[in-house]
């Protein structure tokens, strides 16, 4: 990233806050293969048109194919003179350049060296449920229905284990651990119920420092199987110390999954006027 | 209703709430064209074949095309024992005969002649907006997105005009009311600024005793007016006033529409063990 700073000659970061539906994209991160519709191959190419110019891409979280996104940050050095741009005129040009299911939210300034990824200081994201025998109509593409009610009591009381520095390799997809640290710091977890579209929902909002491949769906399929009563609490605190994925639960389908935010410190980020 | 009924042999009516996603449909009626896809049209199939007997519905309110439905009810007439089938194995049948912008909520059982659409008392519409700069993503399909912010209190205090018993001619599809009665009573109006999967709208709540064609995207697309201080507070009770339709402001779209409740007198409704 300092890299790509430098050799554009760039005073300035751009960065963009991101909104997306995941449902039609391959997942945030543009693809080797030919023909695979990401996220982010829609916004370089949308930005490329706008600019002029080959843009590189940094972003907060890789989100997996079908997962959404309320608030990615994505950052690239900025060049010459595109600071200037109003805001207003970002927004509109980044409208009619993206596909409806993305959009850009919000276009900031930061300092050369700024990154969307490494200067992010915690990440959260929101795991919507609907545990009820009628089937979701309106957020059908932001949930996963369990047909039977989910103790929600004993599925917080369950996610506290995971709260604080651990390694969470249990949670992570097996082919993404090998070598790699997984070590991670859950700053803060909860269950709310409340509606969407008016439909009922139980949301789960986990915090943390950076999440490994697949972390919060297999913490989510982890506490259903604590919320359906087929393991009991306790189960949650030994798969995380088994370090071993096969100890945790079934990997939760994306639909459910947001990313719903990203905390810089504070002053990293100006809105462009 | 009572004729069908009556003709059935039937001594109790069933009623479903149903909740859909109106994208994919020219509307909740079917219609006399082949090939037109219509919520009537999927309902009565999934039940035919489910029950192994023809069926008639009678809804609540006639949704137009594009048009969501959280609670929409339909009755029609029980046969000999299908009121034993208890509300899981409804629920279970309706979900796989059923597409998944459809699902039956909820099953009830009602008094021989009961109509969804006569006992109905007050119906209830939603209709949301974006009003911001950023274009919405994950409500896009359930919302009227305005660029520029809408002033609110200015829509709120206009929309008090229509309260009441008042003839509603000004703001029904002027082709549905050429000789028709265009009386209608409406009972509360109001707007509420929150969030619905995170991102920001503003939801117009309107109840009364029935509706006109289109008349809640008209009654919308004129406080709009308001809202975005192209018209004064006042000419919303003008354009009522003036009965004509082209005294009001545009229709707003379908998407934003969602008919989100119906009252039936106390009792009248039974859910299914």
């Amino acid at each position: 990233m300092d890299e790509t700073a430098a050799s554009a000659g760039s005073a300035a970061t751009i960065v963009l806050r991101l909104a997306y539906s995941g449902g039609a994209y391959s997942g945030f991160a543009e693809q080797p293969q030919e023909g695979v519709r990401t996220v982010a191959g829609e916004l370089r190419h949308a930005l490329e048109v706008f600019l002029r110019r080959p843009v590189e891409l940094t972003c907060a979280g890789r989100t997996d194919a079908g997962v959404h996104a309320l608030s990615q940050y994505v950052s690239f050095p900025a060049a010459d003179d595109e600071l200037e741009i109003p805001a207003r005129r970002w927004l509109r040009a980044m409208d009619a350049l993206l596909p409806r299911d993305i959009a850009v939210q919000e276009v900031f300034h930061a300092a050369e060296g700024f990154s969307a990824r490494f200067d992010a200081c915690a990440r959260t994201y929101i795991y919507r449920i609907a545990d009820r025998p009628n089937r979701p109509v309106l957020t059908r593409d932001h949930v996963w229905w369990q047909r039977m009610p989910l103790d929600d009591a004993a599925m917080a009381r369950a996610a506290q284990a995971l709260v604080g520095e651990h390694d969470f390799k249990s949670f992570c997809k097996a082919s993404s651990a090998e070598g790699k640290p997984t070590c991670r710091n859950v700053m803060a977890v909860g269950f709310e119920r409340g509606r969407e579209l008016g439909e009922e929902v139980l949301a789960f909002t986990i915090t943390g420092n950076a999440f490994l491949h697949s972390m919060v769906r297999t913490i989510v399929g982890t506490l259903v199987e604590v919320g359906a009563h087929r393991r009991d609490e306790a189960w949650v605190a030994d798969a995380l110390a088994a370090c071993d994925r096969a100890a945790a639960g079934p990997t939760a389908p994306a639909c459910g999954l947001v990313f719903a935010d990203v905390a810089y410190p504070e002053g990293a980020l100006t809105p462009l006027a």
